[in-house]
């Protein structure tokens, strides 16, 4: 992360639910001293009373309206389907000048369900931190969650530049890079990066559990052969995914629809023993990660450092030695 | 890893093959003190050149023949697609009451290419040990690789007693936990626990390599949304993977057939807007991941313990906080 601010870039921020997200934010704004004062709130009492609990926010506010009053900028951490309903919560109670931006993970959906909530005074300049863990809840937050992670920032067409700013200079100072996008653009990339991806995790370990009883038992036991490192992913917050899914459907099937017809070919050319074909994409996946680690997206240590020996070297991912 | 033996189980061992797992076989069995001495040889005059410059077999044989002379255990560890050919090279020079095994992620196609090859007085005991990382050659071997990881064994229905015994207390002696199965069924297990997952991790990140050129840059950045996991499976070794589906054609087909029904179910959801199926899915998937933490096969560590900084606690995997 970053050196702490020596003058907070915000005198008071409200984080509107307190998710692994929601939380992070917290605790990295306060590390960077982002904000003067932290405000927080969440639908769920048990949540907010873990909020005062984990110390993470300056002021617990019991609902949105109150969080948000006189703060100058508001970001709201729930799930895509509650967005609406939480800008509808708290609008009335903006600011003049207040700025509010959001964490989802799509953003023409947010930007159409939010937009019309808020008052001509508040700025709506949305956001996506490209960052998190299978974990959820405020007790799996941290500050280092954002750091060197991509935040993209989607600011309408016609939205105010200083408040433009603010958002990038705030998600700058909890340490990630901030890349500007339009809304349709955002959900196109993120539907091959991170959706789909969700979608076929949650697919093969829900096919997985589907099997016959006998069969169950051994795929939860030999899963170090690979099936684990789905489980991960489709860990994720069922809330979140659910709502992702139905927000960015035309983009999320676009490219499930690409997927699809390659595992076709892919599936006819093992059928068809094909080895060359397979062997020419083998090698062709193994560079895309290279690309990742290049550019410290990704670690390099083996099988995500996941079982790494204090003195076990990290060896860089060669090509595969040739036979001489 | 279990304490190193007093005295070793094995005579001499022959290591033929020398990559990720040739090379980890070598170094768990110096550290388990689990034979006297160890022979290796590869194919490549390049490997066999870093296997002295590595110092990890006391011998480096210039050819398998070579190589399994007077072995009492015969270790091949080469891709699945050249385990008759290996068997041809080396058959006629074993000795009698040797004990010949390898370590191939598909087992019925090997007991049918290497035991015709093999001589009367020769033992075939497969077995697959479910370890390894995305990396591959001999620098990216091991000691640690097999410990606590299952090695599932593959006696033929009339295999030697005493040779099955000993290579079960083998993989116990380098710290596995041993599974018996029958060549047909470790097929049908491994094809869902780990054949479909890297056919799948290799479709997705080939799809994104095949996109427009003005994504496909997007795709490597954006990566940490969750497509970067998927590149660390598919970065595994082409020509173990081109082998292994070559091999165990049927099972794999048939756990995709079940994969790509489940897909259009889901695809199905997405389309109609059906949020409760969906959720549904997701958190019964949740649950998956929480066995295999359970018995120990995975780590519980938010993101793999990727990132995780020096004073991050581990959380436990959380049910989701309900709203209250």
């Amino acid at each position: 992360m970053p050196e702490a601010r020596d003058e907070p870039l915000i005198e008071r921020l409200a984080v509107i639910g307190v998710g692994l997200i929601g939380s992070s934010i917290l605790q990295a704004a306060r590390a960077a001293n982002a904000a003067r004062v932290l405000v927080a709130t969440d639908l769920s009492e048990k949540v907010r009373k873990r909020v005062i609990e984990l110390q993470i926010a300056d002021e617990v506010a019991t609902d949105a309206a109150t969080a948000v009053k006189v703060a100058d900028l508001v970001i709201v951490c729930v799930p895509v389907g509650q967005m609406d309903a939480a800008a509808g919560a708290f609008a009335g109670s903006l600011k003049k000048g207040a700025i509010v931006s959001d964490v989802g993970s799509v953003k023409s959906a947010i930007v159409a369900a939010m937009q019309p909530k808020l008052p001509p005074h508040a700025h709506l300049i949305p956001a996506h931190p490209v960052a998190g863990t299978e974990h959820s809840g405020p007790d799996a937050g941290f500050a280092e969650l954002f750091d060197n992670r991509w935040c993209i920032v989607t600011p309408p067409a016609d939205a105010d530049k200083a408040a433009a700013e603010k958002v990038i200079a705030f998600w700058h100072a909890l340490g990630s890079n901030v890349e500007i996008m339009d809304p349709q653009h955002h959900d196109l990339v993120l539907a091959i990066t991170s959706h789909l991806p969700h979608l076929i995790a949650y697919n093969i370990v829900g096919t997985a559990s589907d099997l016959e009883e006998f069969l169950r038992a051994e795929v939860i036991k030999f899963s170090a052969g690979g099936f684990r490192d789905f489980t991960r992913i489709a860990a994720s917050d069922p809330t979140m995914w659910r709502d992702v899914f139905l927000h960015n459907k035309d983009a999320v099937l676009e490219m499930l629809g690409r997927f699809n017809e390659d595992l076709a070919s892919l599936a006819k050319a093992i059928r068809g023993g094909k080895g060359e074909e397979l062997f020419e994409l083998f090698t062709r996946t193994r560079a895309v990660r290279r690309s990742i680690i290049e550019i410290g997206q990704e670690t390099a240590e083996p099988d995500f450092g996941r079982r790494r020996k204090k003195n076990e070297p990290v060896v860089p991912l060669a090509r595969p030695y040739a036979s001489d």
